[in-house]
């Protein structure tokens, strides 16, 4: 393994906080301790945490109206690799990266080899059915897995195969598909007859998935798709991944949902009936504004890993929920936002293994709703931070992570590799 | 039967209607032949249109800040009945009353007799185990079908076997179950625990279900619950019915959504999956306000029955949803607003009769976005107020209810025999 | 002027339909009658109403997942004018182009030529510091009237001066201005501080001001900042225009609000208080959807003219507000949503015109609330459609728009002049 | 004064507390001594912290479906301020109670009295003219200020000048008017005119204002009123209180706006205005839930409070918000809620004066969103648990006031003075 960022640098870097870090990890130690916990166990436990990196999250993203992008953009899937690379160097909880078919469509002997050379692995692959690429010979205008016309739907079939035909090649396992099938109009599509079409197409990739790979069906209430879409909410998506087989499940995308929906409920219920697939992470105030995790709502977080870690514990044989990011990083570097999401991610569920679950019960059981509240207020308010740095550390990652980067000079690095590009407008112009 | 409504006084009103009506018929008439209907069989097709009236929407409904009672509030359930004969008898579209127990907790044989001696008959019956009753051992305050307390619980399913054998004896033959079961606090129940506690009660619920009779579970968002429900979508509404079997089926009212979901999506999966089985019908602004139907969003009504009548001409045999209002009506008479809104209903259900659905199959599979719309606005916008009043009058009913109501002065008449409430304060104080 | 669809097509066309249209428009005139209107009145303030059609509205729109163009896209502002001369010469009530600069910067005086021989004259210009221009200093990806750097705002102010000088050449009196600005992070910026710097650049643009002129400020909650944005509400908008001046008032955009808000409320504050300005009118479900006006919700949009025919009955003199369409067509034909959206808005106007306001103002001093919705409802419910086809055919346009457009050929048409679009990929690649 | 927890109970409940409060308190100290903060400083500062209890949180709520009570409910505002005189006994930031009128219409002496006696003062007197009171001549059904008949609005008037004469008689110096008044169907009312007699009313009430007072008038979207309401946002909020002068400004309750609305900004904003009269603090998921402060969305009450103190720091001279709980406890001890709710306030007070402001305006500056979050999210992680210990045992407090609470057994000792209170069925019935 090469590593991206110099180690000395980041020696270096660590070294100028170690000393305060084995001050706050004593102290947070001996205050876990108090409350029944052994922080060098945790500190094992959160080390085995890992959230795969969406290839094209490395790149800035963008809206509508426009996009603005940043020195030093990744030019192809190596580039962008390279930039993985970096951040599982530093942060250490992203060993994988999800990769998105024809957008990554290279020769996948050099990508594997380039993910082995970075210390990384690949997580699920994604396809990309709603976008026309310029050699497509039916459009995605109106539908893809869904559409009325029978060859556009074999079409949209047949790039989902052959998503599967690259991931085998690339030691992936698992194939997520999310479409933007729906409509933008009251009548424009026949909602029985669309979910119809959608449910054959998807059961001929389905039947194309190797026994050992699994397939992760996502559901969005809007957008692309402004008055419906084919898979627009968990009632849907659970039924889609139900019809098609066991190797199906359901993934969770934070920002897909209705206002005031409370999420961490469906991924009760579908780890409760057995489809809970896994998760796109992100943060939203409004819909899908594929925010930083963690930065608008970070006690929403905290209750998914609440109910994750009540899932693991009771179902540790069943339990292996698929975790990505899936963000759009407009006004920040793309490496730092994915950096410290991870780490947010990673903080939620080291402080949901914080919760007394002893206790918890016992309240449950009794009616007592403060103290229920209170003993998962008591595990979000502990400062996990120490320990999080010092996981990182004892894997030979940055303490802080972001510093070390900045302190590293990366992007420079690579805008002098990488030509500018120049802020194309959104899909308004 | 014995009408509340003087017939004489009745028939004076509509003799004052009927010049303009058979003028606005004939137009009508006219117009609708252009587009291939037969006015005079969309005006029989109408007059079979029932839905039911909730026994407590007579009385004036509130707020937790308060409730404004008006004059003459019926004081027991053949007040109820006799407000609801008035309804019947002006609008014809009210065949059946939907009681609600304990309530309505009265001697059978007088209900029926009741019932028969108005024109009525008994549709669902409701069970209440929201609330406590002064006779009741187990409080509900923490939940009836799902408490954590076994003894609760037996209670909660007792009440709704209760509820089934008063139906039996009135000649109901389905129970409706909405419970407000869920958490006000992150960590108050464990999520997974007591839905399947939920779970338990209603198998013995629906073990004590007569064969030809039906069992509705409802859904709703939040309130009285304001973290989590039990019941909280249509996704676990479906889960529910389906773990249930075949004789349960799903309830929709319309305000029990987050904001923005499109509901007539909700109808058209359930109704797919084999699991719709009726309405609650009223509509909303901001949540489950239970204002009048169709006196917010009228064209979301009509999508709704837009997706009915596509599915009862699909599958007529299987076709059979149960048709509630159920509303809140703090600043009108009760009387008035239940009646025009059966109208506003049967009107969406008119109305959605217009729509040309070979046309509209025809753009939906050559992706004409804007036709498919036009084609359903186009029924939309059709006046069919005269089709629906020589529907009513051809029955008997009022061409105008809500006048022919007033001029009879049966507000008045009650509220000499029925004494004065006094405004209660809601649940704050 | 120049008819871009043969005249012999278009008499053609309405001949097909003008017996079926006498029938009806007789008949909804004696239906009139009896309710106190004169339908041949009523036909001439229809033919009154005008809204401006966005000059980007022709083109085919995008989400930032992708763009689907359709075939015969226009090229450059001329295009669009002639797309605009179609749409005007069919439905006859949208007289008005509103330029986005820099997209239209060309020879003003060769604009207002073609716009001239086209009947059409210009209405608002529209300014653009929501994207970097390939010419441009310093970037808007951090913000522009309100960005921390203070050459950034001054060239922001500069664009907005700019716009004001076009406008002033091809005949315009207004200018929108509508910026992105805000942030996605919680402390990326200091909302006060902001708003300041917002309305020191605006201060500017309007001295820049010709005393003839207005000067639109526009609100929205969200996008494409996700976390706050500078002109958020109507409560910030207003107080804007407030400290702008006389000239300024404030533009609603339907589809710029939080879920559930009653716009129409907002349209009566505005009016309230002196501050509003004019409408962009399109239809939502989930967020700024840009839908096709009265495709979603129809009567929000007659409950929006409900509000505007009041003020106007009330305040003739100062009532002047500014109308545009601003939709994304995505899926249809933009010169069909455009026509049949602005057919819409003008139904929704000359439905409100047949609101019985002195009935309306009695049932409302009387707190009948059922009579007061029923006569809202009453106006509603009548299909104006043979009035609105009567006003267009009076004045040289067709009777069914998008039909005599089909048969015209037109699309295909240009199609042949102007070259084919590859579906360019939205901001996220 | 005389304590109603006994003060040797209470001595000992700390003494159990207080070994590990000197090594995490020291712990903490040492931390933020590193960040620059002098804890005991900011001990002292949340020492000064207060937020007043509303007499009337301290009985259980409910909804409109049922109100559940619990053991020991209040009998009147005497037993009302002794539950708060323990609630300020145990945990010291909350030494003024908000009196409701008519519930709390008894001797002002002696309400003085016994205030005094328990260490309180009181806050702003809350009015009441959404509900009917037995002696009431004329009823708001339909609104109160802006009712349509004048005698009504007098009466409105009157009522809130008597709340202002009880006030003066007690030491408050405020007066908060919420009103329900709005209407719930389209139509019912027209917007501007009931706006004009709203505001007509409170000018009469401001006019009874003694100079040193202060009128806090309060927004809400909707509830009671399901269609719109008078004073429906902050716009309007502002508009009416810029209307009545400089003593009139706007509170701010979190539960009161539509969806998704960024709250902190509505914060930011009306202080720049210089209208932000206070807050009624609590927390909600769907709508007005007025579930504990801090339970659902911390990290939001952070934010708010991170505004707070940036306002405090720039403009300390004319800073002086009013702060209150605002919930309905309808499944915890009351007591419990408050005292809870109260240090969440505080903690998120304390969290931000954490905020590095300096660092934070230089990364807003430089637009480094992503070191502008992190300054925020570093200061929320932090756990200030420590330090509201320390500065609640320095004032005479309890550590842990739920658990000293419930040790001393005070619930149960009231149960048996107040007699059981059967739970009344809500609105509906």
């Amino acid at each position: 393994m090469n590593p991206l960022i110099d180690a000395a640098l980041l020696a270096d870097e660590n070294s100028k906080l170690s000393a305060d870090l084995d001050t706050d990890y004593a102290a947070l130690g001996e205050q876990l301790q108090r409350q029944g916990h052994d922080i060098d166990q945790l500190c094992n436990t959160a080390a085995q945490f890992g959230i795969a990196i969406p290839s094209w999250g490395v790149g800035t993203g963008g809206t509508r109206f426009a996009r603005f992008p940043g020195p030093g953009e990744p030019r192809h899937v190596f580039d962008k690799l390279e930039d993985c690379g970096v951040i599982q160097q530093l942060c250490r909880a992203t060993p994988k990266v999800s990769l998105h078919i024809p957008w990554d469509d290279e020769n996948p002997t050099e990508m594997k080899d380039k993910a082995q050379s970075l210390g990384l692995s690949f997580d699920a692959m994604n396809s990309n059915t709603f976008q026309d690429q310029p050699d497509q010979k039916h459009s995605y205008k109106y539908g893809s897995l869904s559409h009325t016309d029978a060859a556009t739907r074999a079409q949209a079939v047949e790039h989902n195969l052959r998503c599967i035909e690259i991931g085998e090649a690339i030691g992936s396992d698992a194939l997520t598909v999310w479409v933007g099938d729906g409509s933008n109009f009251p009548g424009q599509t026949h909602m029985g007859r669309q979910l119809d079409r959608y449910l054959d197409g998807m059961r001929q990739v389905y039947a194309g998935l190797p026994s050992h790979w699994r397939l992760f069906t996502e559901h969005k209430m809007y957008e692309p798709a402004f008055y419906s879409t084919v898979v627009q909410d968990w009632g849907s998506n659970y039924l889609i991944a139900k019809e098609l087989g066991p190797q199906a499940s359901c993934l969770v995308d934070l920002g897909h949902h209705a206002p005031n929906v409370n999420i961490e409920m469906i991924v009760s219920r579908l780890a409760h009936f057995g489809k809970l697939g896994g998760f796109h992470f992100n943060d939203s105030k409004y819909g899908d504004d594929d925010l930083d995790s963690g930065s608008i709502d970070p006690y929403r977080l905290f209750l998914v890993f609440n109910e994750l870690v009540d899932i693991e514990q009771r179902q540790p044989e069943s339990f292996n929920p698929a975790y990505m990011l899936d963000q759009s990083h407009n006004v920040t570097d793309p490496i730092e936002s994915l950096m410290s999401s991870a780490l947010e991610v990673q903080r939620a569920y080291v402080q949901a293994l914080l919760v007394d679950r002893e206790a918890l019960a016992f309240h449950q059981e009794n009616n007592d709703a403060l103290m229920a509240s209170e003993t998962l207020k008591r595990a979000f308010r502990t400062n996990v931070e120490p320990l999080l740095q010092r996981a990182r550390q004892n894997m030979g990652g940055a303490i802080n992570p972001v510093a070390a980067y900045r302190e590293a000079g990366y992007r420079s690095k690579v805008a002098k590799l990488r030509p500018a590009v120049s802020g194309a407008g959104g899909g308004i112009v």
